[in-house]
């Protein structure tokens, strides 16, 4: 089954028993949102360039390795760091931090890096404290308005790319951009409408530049769009994540269905109120994280809960939801004629709202009897 | 200065330096606010059983040594086999979660464990499958409505007494509560009245039970209540614990001053966007944690912005706060005449909206020179 025989040291064999909050990962369903993505990326001619900050496992990335991907995308150095014992193509899609200079130069020595600037501040800096050779992506803002240059802002991108071209260590790789907008859409047709905006200013400026330089790359990231289109033309390079796991802001966007979904958080009941239609977990913010989504006719919800088949799971059971989260409490709405099912010391299995948060509170995956570390 | 001399080796010293998101501790206000409850518990001749779930250490839990505490809250049994190396009383006050049996049995072969119980089915397992001598509080709900037994359920009361009386191992303590609602409160007054209605249903419980149960005590816990409340007449115990640092929460309740807020996240500016009077930090959700507070007339902020005194820190900057976050991005909003005085590169000093979720997003706090480790 796994080809990674040697590094069997990274698993611990554990007994089955559950009896803390403990985040289970479905293995089938997470290679199977790796295999469609990366099928989608082959089909379609652009490059796949994954990005691992929501799983941040050495062991999960294995899975993208055996199909042969072999770049991927990080959100921060020190994430870069962790990788780079078994990755030797980065990018950090994160604006340089240039106070990690020293980071930098490290691991630019070690692996082919690429960074995001968006500034002549940064990109002077960089020329002036750099070692080695790194590629440079301009970020360019397509209308999320966290980060990077307007695409209309051509003077500060010749800039930048004199300087760039002035130093002996930087190169410049291309554009890049999150459409992280998307995550605002509730309809494919508005995510394939971002997508489209978003293709037209990155192809128009490839379009501007490719003369000066002919191996510029376009470079996109974000989930929905990868997920829901079907035109990447023009587009050099995807870089999603989330899917790996997917979670319920993916499907609610419509970017997933409820069957991708590869994670759930295991919870125990550790009391339960008939009286309100409640039952608490032992399960909450410092578990879950505390991204919430808004759900029609609901309102707020932290997660649902889905039928329990041994170590994996089904759809959701309708009407039970995790409705508020305190550092360790989570409370589940129960509708009134299911609450008697359950008793104390029960396990519950909820979907996280936002599964790169989610995993990122938790220190390991269980996948059946295997658990697989993190970051 | 330090009476514990023998513990460096607890401590690393490190450059001053400041890379990345760093929690830095202002010893001299943490220990401020120690010595503050500590004397007002004395004063007010109540018992202090500190919560120690905000801050989470080792070495900031010998703080509360150094003044003769002897006895803490924790809110899982995972954070007390963490403690349980250096406190040998200790309260989880979390519903019993009765899957950690063993982890319950290996902790009371070792030190005094106080548990809650709110439900017959957890009091006759416990009844049956634990082995050492536990203290049991039964847990009242004072109007939170998250977890415990309204104080009017005497039945249920009773049957989990006699349940208790039965067993060879356990023992009944007295009732505790968390009035949790006071976070929601923007007023002394209203929080004054919460904790008077608090005392009032608890006083009551004591004077039912008293006859029966002449040694129970009745502990109450909330921040709010403990901070602003000067009557604690019927009450045995308080288990603060977000005081150790307060918050923006704190303070916006009026539980605390700016002044007593004895953490800020030092985050580096890496984007500068005049044209939104925005600049980016690194620092999200990852280290921050997501809770929110609700401020007028801004709306809703994730942290406010407080002027720099070498690695201390003043009062806030007005008109600058964290108005949003994504996993690793933090944006905040800056005053148009002061934006021109940042550069990338340059550190902002954050207070956090809650403390105790934001201590647990990150490994250790800094303390000039210091390293202060936690669980």
């Amino acid at each position: 089954m796994d080809k990674l025989s040697n590094n069997t040291n990274k698993r611990t064999r554990i007994p089955t028993m559950i009896t803390k909050p403990t985040l289970l990962l479905d293995k089938q369903k997470c290679k199977r949102n790796i295999a469609m993505m990366f099928s989608k990326a082959k089909t379609n001619h652009v490059s796949f360039r994954p990005h691992f900050k929501t799983h941040q496992s050495l062991e999960i990335g294995r899975w993208f390795k055996e199909l042969g991907v072999d770049k991927i995308t990080v959100s921060s150095l020190e994430m870069a760091q962790y990788f780079s014992t078994e990755w030797d193509d980065i990018t950090v899609a994160f604006p340089v931090n240039i106070l990690e200079i020293e980071t930098i130069n490290q691991l630019s020595e070690k692996i082919t890096l690429q960074l995001l600037v968006e500034s002549m501040e940064t990109a002077s800096y960089l020329a002036l404290n750099t070692k080695h050779k790194i590629g440079i992506f301009i970020k360019i803002d397509v209308g999320y308005h966290r980060t990077g240059l307007s695409p209309t802002s051509t003077q500060q991108i010749d800039e930048i790319l004199a300087e760039i071209r002035a130093s002996s260590t930087l190169r410049f790789k291309g554009f890049l951009t999150h459409a992280g907008h998307t995550y605002l859409c509730r309809t494919k047709d508005e995510i394939l409408s971002i997508h489209h905006t978003s293709r037209g200013i990155l192809t128009g400026l490839k379009a501007k530049y490719t003369d000066r330089y002919p191996d510029l790359i376009i470079s996109i990231g974000d989930t929905p769009s990868c997920s829901v289109a079907d035109n990447f033309s023009g587009i050099d390079e995807i870089r999603p994540g989330n899917f790996v796991f997917y979670d319920l802001t993916q499907q609610q966007i419509g970017a997933c269905s409820f069957d991708q979904i590869a994670v759930a958080m295991a919870c125990p009941i550790v009391s339960i109120h008939p009286e309100r239609n409640e039952v608490v977990i032992y399960g909450g913010g410092v578990h879950f994280a505390k991204d919430r989504l808004e759900v029609d006719p609901i309102g707020t919800i932290y997660g649902i809960v889905v039928e329990q088949i041994e170590e994996r799971w089904g759809g959701p059971i309708p009407g039970m939801y995790l409705k508020s989260l305190s550092q360790e409490h989570g409370i589940i709405s129960v509708p009134q004629p299911f609450i008697t099912k359950y008793k104390i010391g029960d396990l519950l299995y909820i979907l996280p709202v936002h599964s790169c948060m989610t995993a990122n509170e938790m220190k390991c995956y269980k996948s059946q009897d295997e658990i697989i570390s993190r970051f």
